[in-house]
Order: structure tokens, then sequence, then C-alpha cells
């Protein structure tokens, strides 16, 4: 019997009291955003701690201004010799419950309970989104170090206690400790399996960069029967510049836009393809039937590995109920660049401004309202020993070939790691679609936890060679 | 002498007391607006009414949901056989004259005063608009009556008391009195000259129809990472769509817009061209200096003759502080398209959403919110009788070749006499650009004022032949 082997069996024999732990996190309301359960969120902090200290790590208690961290450190024994070091990242806290109405069961009393096909689910609020996450873990480095006595990688676990209220204290909490927080990478448990039976990676998350113009025609909103015809009209001139953003094949036409955007290599793309994913559905559920982006591309490609240009709001003139015949005096919009690969926010950024001012009459203004310094796309190459690792591990649990995806949004833990630890984070998790996070009936299906653990038991082992 | 020279030698005579006249109408604060003036407003159609009856014409206030009407008939006495029917429209209220603070002498007790480079202005609320013009064509009649004994044609007067607070009263009052009122033809008194030393009379005044689109892509607001690419935005489309309303040389591109729309005659191009009027100095007046509207067309032809599309409001997504990383479900727009020629504002709208349409994709949505069904320009050929002979008589009075020009703008009196009574109007005025109507100070020229009644005895005179 290899290591592994009797690592799994401790987990699956430890199953019960596993969920016990589990239950004791969720049953108390340790919600963030809500001054109330203050002490309900220290007492979760408490309480993980101390399992923790329990289990060798020395583990401790974080002060922060807002909801306390916890911060825990594993030293393999040294019959390892040289391991690696990973942080463990999750959240304790959750979302507020209500409507308390909507719940079958109370939020805080979870349970476990057998749907009408035969899944059997845990239900509570934070059974998924994150305490049922961060503990397949935490239980599944109990089960190597009961039965082995010892980890094979050495651990630093971070669980925080602001992530459903902003991580306020998480920028400040990685400055102050970097040194102590560094790794060579880390494991974030926080997000989904691509469907009941296949486990997934998150490897591409697109980043982001915002601008907002207004451009400036006339000095005043003039009117449009003794002007219309020889005034500038800034909603035509921002309609325009707006309209020449993308071409007919819907590629964004800003010069040197696409620098650094690389093609999704060719085994990534049939791996995609064999996800079985439904543009159609995908739309359809949106009200939707046409693809809007770039031709040729699928939807999962334009989404996970695809830069856009998007307006996300735009106004000028009057727009109020009835009409007035106002040429206006300036219009505005605020837009929206998603990047992917190598692209720089700050390249992107000037790239388009000289763009939409080649586009405004010599006569006209146009200026720009930033809105933070934007953020590169995470990406982790599909072809990375860790990612190859990870992904041996959950096939190996899973009996399916681990599905590498992306995001069309950004995780900001992930931007944080990489910012200030410089530290590329791989994204495992054990949700499902219909988990309701942040919803009423929120759960975790059993399967999930039970297989999570055992992952997390096969992901140590295998990231540790 | 001829009759019109004893007509003007009594006009001159008689200025003094035309003046008196005028000052006892707006001693009056006939604020159409404020209920507090109600009694002031009737009290001066009264004084109007007893001042026509003195002259010889059969005058009656006339009741209204709101002020009353003026309506007076003076019947030529048999010599002059078959002459034409003439109606002359004005309106006695006036403008509330606040900030008083910003008065040199108050609104309401008229001054003559000479200004520092010698111009002589009456000076009050209503002096300019429109007691001071309408009172040019009643005293232009008492002096034909005086020296005649009658008028050189049939005549209709008809003086409002709702012009500045937007005329509720009188479409019905013009439907209820349909046969009365009807003459051959109407002069308005309510318009200005070119310049103080050009007359003019304005003989195109563009159409108007109007239109709004709401665009729908998703059925919901969608979160730009999630979606951004494959999902439509309707801000994108409807960007789209307006930029293609005008071509490359400022041309409305909506198949058939410009049927119906005739080059301006060359001799008034010519006559246009000699009012160095400066497109220069117009724009920059708006902070502009680069004509906006159709190639190699100057602004007046613009303006006065050239139809638009013009965008008067767009809006769509988020457009609060900060920023929102939202596919926005819908997108507006609000247009106005001004017309001249025999434009039809039914054709016109018909052919801009078939326009419109074409550019949705087949899985979004637009819809069309409609502002009334619009007007066509109202135009009075430059070459007519009425036009030439009153050219002639505005000529022969200032020494200077009356200016046909037109206004961007519709006025809705115009639009009226056409719609109901079928009857094209005459809009002559002696108003100058710096008469601050609706401001504090509102003069009116003595010059203005004098060769305003000379003006009308000589138009009276020439369109009587």
């Amino acid at each position: 019997m290899t290591d592994i082997s009797r690592v799994l069996d401790t987990a699956d024999k430890g199953l019960e009291q596993s969920l016990d732990r589990l239950f004791d996190l969720v049953r108390i309301p340790s919600i963030s955003t809500d001054p109330a359960y203050k002490a309900d969120c220290r007492r979760t902090a408490e309480r993980i701690v101390a399992d923790l200290a329990r289990l060798g790590f020395s583990a401790a208690l974080r002060d922060t201004p807002g909801h306390p961290m916890v911060v825990a450190h594993f030293e393999p024994k040294a019959a390892h010799g040289k391991v690696p070091h990973f942080l463990f990242y999750g959240h304790y806290d959750v979302q507020p419950p209500d409507p308390l109405d909507k719940w079958t069961t109370p939020p805080f009393e979870p349970q476990k309970r057998t749907g009408k096909d035969g899944v059997v689910c845990l239900y509570g609020r934070g059974t998924a989104d994150d305490k049922g996450q961060l503990m397949t873990f935490v239980e599944a480095m109990r089960a190597w170090i009961e039965t082995t006595g010892t980890l094979p990688i050495k651990a630093t676990i971070l669980i925080e206690g602001e992530e459903e209220s902003g991580s306020p204290s998480l920028v400040p909490f990685l400055e102050a400790n970097k040194a102590e927080l560094t790794c060579d990478a880390a494991f974030v448990c926080d997000t989904s399996m691509w469907d009941a039976k296949t486990p997934a990676i998150t490897t591409r998350l697109r980043g982001m960069v915002k601008d907002e113009i207004t451009i400036t025609g006339p000095r005043i909103d003039l009117h449009s029967g003794a002007y219309g015809g020889p005034a500038a009209n800034p909603i035509r001139i921002l309609s325009k510049l707006l309209s020449k953003l993308h071409d007919k094949n819907g590629k964004v036409t800003i010069p040197g836009f696409y620098e650094g955007v690389g093609e999704v290599p060719k085994e990534i793309k049939q791996q995609w393809q064999k996800l079985k994913f439904s543009d159609r559905k995908f739309l359809k559920e949106v009200g939707l039937s046409v693809p809007a982006g770039e031709k040729g591309k699928g939807v999962l490609e334009q989404i996970w590995a695809r830069p856009t240009a998007e307006v996300n709001g735009i106004w000028g003139g009057y727009t109020g109920a009835g009409t007035k015949t106002v040429i206006p005096s300036q219009a505005h919009a605020k837009l929206t660049f998603r990047l992917v690969g190598k692209q720089r926010p700050e390249k992107i950024l000037k790239a388009f401004r000289a763009f939409a001012k080649a586009e405004v009459p010599k006569d006209c203004r146009i200026e720009f309202a930033s809105y933070g310094s934007g953020s590169p796309a995470s990406e982790i190459a599909e072809t990375s020993p860790l990612i190859r690792k990870s992904a041996k591990a959950l096939k190996d649990e899973f009996g399916r070939d681990t599905a590498l995806i992306g995001s069309g949004g950004s995780i900001p833990i992930v931007r944080y790691f990489k910012d200030v630890l410089g530290m590329d984070s791989v994204l495992i998790g054990f949700g499902l679609n219909d988990d309701a996070l942040h919803s009423p009936n929120e759960k975790y299906n059993l399967s999930s936890f039970h297989k999570g653990i055992r992952s997390w038991v096969r992901v140590l082992g295998e990231v540790a060679r």
C-alpha cells in the first residue's frame, strides 16, 4: 500500500468526523458584513486555530482592523528532505442568510439530506462558500498527518474573515507579512468543478482596465433648430468613436491592442471542445442567440482567452421623459477592457486614448477619467509542472481528465497574491453551479466534500514530488 | 402726394401718441404664465379691443379656457373694390420680468432712453416681445384710417394672450372659428430684422419629427467579465446605428431621406451670401470652429435649407459615479429630424425606423416611442407675389434689399395657421438680436418701432395692389 492509498483510507474512515467538524464551523454565523456577528467571526477563527494547532501547525489568530486572520505553518519532518512550500487559502466568513423564510432548514443548523435524485447534500450557509471548501484541504492534511505523522510538503494556511465584505484588511496584511506568507505558489479553494463529474483547475483569469471618456462639443447645450447642422454634436462623435472600436469581425481595432495576446494552444482548444459546452444554451439563458464576439472563436475561448472592449455605460443630452430639442455640450461613456496573456493595462489605456483622441474634431475636446491602474490577466501555463501534477491528482480521483478552464472575470485574491507576494495561484475547488452560493438553501454535495478531501490528499502527494 | 406718402406723414406726426399708446400697454403686467396676473392679461386685451373699436374695427374680447383673445375685423370701404383679406397676428402677453434686480428701470414702467452709442431705445417688459411689434401694425392701420378713412385691404386682427405660456387655447380657438379667421394669408409680427439696417422676411422654417429608440440585447444586465465577448452589447449596437446615420460628408444616409428636398435657388443663395454672415463668428460664440454639417454648404444654408438627423439624448448601462462592469440589457436614444422642402414627417419616420431595424442583430430588439406626428417645413416661395410685394415695401422703407431668411427651428403659430386654417404666414418683424427678449432690460429700438410702423404702412399699400 502506497502512502497515498493509506492516507485516502484514513480520510474515508474519518469522513463522519470530518463532517462533524465542518458542521461545527457552519453552526457559527460568521457574517462578516454585519457588525452584530463580530464575536462569531472571531469565534470561528479561534476554532480553526485550535484545530490546526492540534494537528501540529504553529497556528495563530492574527488581528487586523477588521476580522482576524488565521495563519498557520506546518514544517514537515526532515525525512522528506527539501520540499516545496505552498500557501493554502480559504475564507471562514459567510454571506448573510436572508431571506430567511426561503430556507427549508435554518441556515446555521447544518443538515445532511438526500434529494429526490438520490444525491446527498450538506445544507447550510457556508457549507460550500467557503467553509466546506476550505475544510477539504484541512481534512486532507489531517489524514496525511494522522497516517504518516507529517505532510509531504511545507504548508502555510491563510484563512481570512472578510472575503464576503471586500477583504479590506487583506492587502495591508499581505504587505505587512510578506516574508512569512510568500511561498512557491498558492492553492486557492473557492472555485467550482466543471460539472459534478469533471474536476477543474482555473488557469486563466482575465485582467481588466477601465476608462471613462467625456467629449465636449459646444460650450453649452444648444437649440437643435438654431444649430442643428453646423454645430458638432458630441453624441454623434462619441457614437462614431465607439462604433469604430470593433471591426466587422468583432476584433478590437485599437492599434497594438492584441500585442501580448497569444493563441490558445491546440491541445487546450481540443480539451475545451471536449467539455461539450453549449454556446447556444449559454446565450439562450440570457435571451440571446447570436454570438457577438470575435468571429471564428467559440464562447469559451472568447470569455477565457480573448480580450474585449466593452461599453458599460453611455449618457449625454436629454434623457428624461418626453423630448428636448437640444444639441448637448457633452457626451460620456464608461468602458472596460478585459485583458489576457501579456497585455499591459497601462499600454492598453494609452493606446485607447490615442485612438479616441484621433476621432475627435479639432474644435471639440475629449477628457479621460481613470479608475485605478487596472490589472493584467492572471494566467498559469497549462503545461507548467504544478498544473500538470494537480491535474493528474484530480484525474486520479475522478477518473476523468481535469478541465483546465478559464474565467472571464478576475478573482481579487489571485491578483493580490501575484502583486504583493509575487506568487501564482492554482485554483482548485469542488463547488457546483447549483450550490446556491449567497442564496437561500446553500448546499455542498457530500461527494464534493468527500472527493474534495480525497483530491487534496492526492494533490499534496503529487506536488511534493 | 400719393396715398402712401400721406399715410407715412400721418404716422410720423403721430409717433409720440403711438409711443404713449405702446407705453400704456407695457404698463400692464400681462404675465400669462402667472395666475396672479390674470386680471392684468384681461385688462390688456380689453384695452386693445377698445382701441381697435375706436379705429372702426368690429373688435371683441373672446373668452377661452385661458386668457382671452382679441379678434377684430375691418371691412374696407367699397371704393377699393375686391381687395385681399389678411390676418395680422401678435400676442399681448409677456414673460415674467425676474430677476427684478437686474433691471435698470422697473420692467413695467416703460422709458425712452438714449444709449452711449446715441441709439434711442424703449425699455420695459414687452416693448419688443410682442407689444411693441404688434403695435407697429396697429399704428400703421391707424395712420391709414386717419388719412384715407379706410384700409386698402380687408383685415382681421388676432392677438392672443398665451404665447409665452405655450398657447394652450390657440388651436381649439382656431378650430372653433375657422371660417371667421381664415384669410388669404397671415402676417405675423414676432420676428427680427437681419440687422439694424437690413429688413427681413422669414420665408423658411424647418419642420421636425421626433423619435426615441430602445435597443434590448440580453434580457438582464450581465457581468462584463462573465459575458464580455459573446454577449451582444446594446450600447455598441446603438453606437453603430447612430454612427451610420451620416456619411463622411455629413449627409444623412437614410434611404429616401432627401426626397422632397430642393436646392436653394441660385438668386437666393447669392442674396444670402450678400448678408455677410460669418460662419466663423457663429460657431465661435458657442465654442466651436469647424462646421460639422454637410460639406460644401455654408452655415446659413445648413440651418435654413437643409434637413438634419440629430441625437438629442443617449443613455444606457451604468451612468453613476465610479464604475460597474456591466453589459446592459438596454440602450436608448432620442432623435429629432429637422425637415425642409416637401419632406414628409411620417415618411421620414418610417424610413428611419426601417434603417434602424436593419442595424439590429436578429436576437436583439428595437422599439420606438413616438412623440407626436411631427410637422413638415413651412416655406413660402421667395418668388411668390406676397413675398415680393412685402419685400419691396420693406426695401422702400429701409433703402436696402430685404433679406429673405430662414429659421432653423419651427414657429408654432405658423404651423397652426397652416394646419388648421390652410393659410401661409408672412413673418415680418423689427426686433434686433440685442433686444434681450425674456431677459432683464428688454428693449425695442425707437427706430424699430417708428420704421416698423412706416414699413407696415407700405406693406398694406403694396399687398393691396
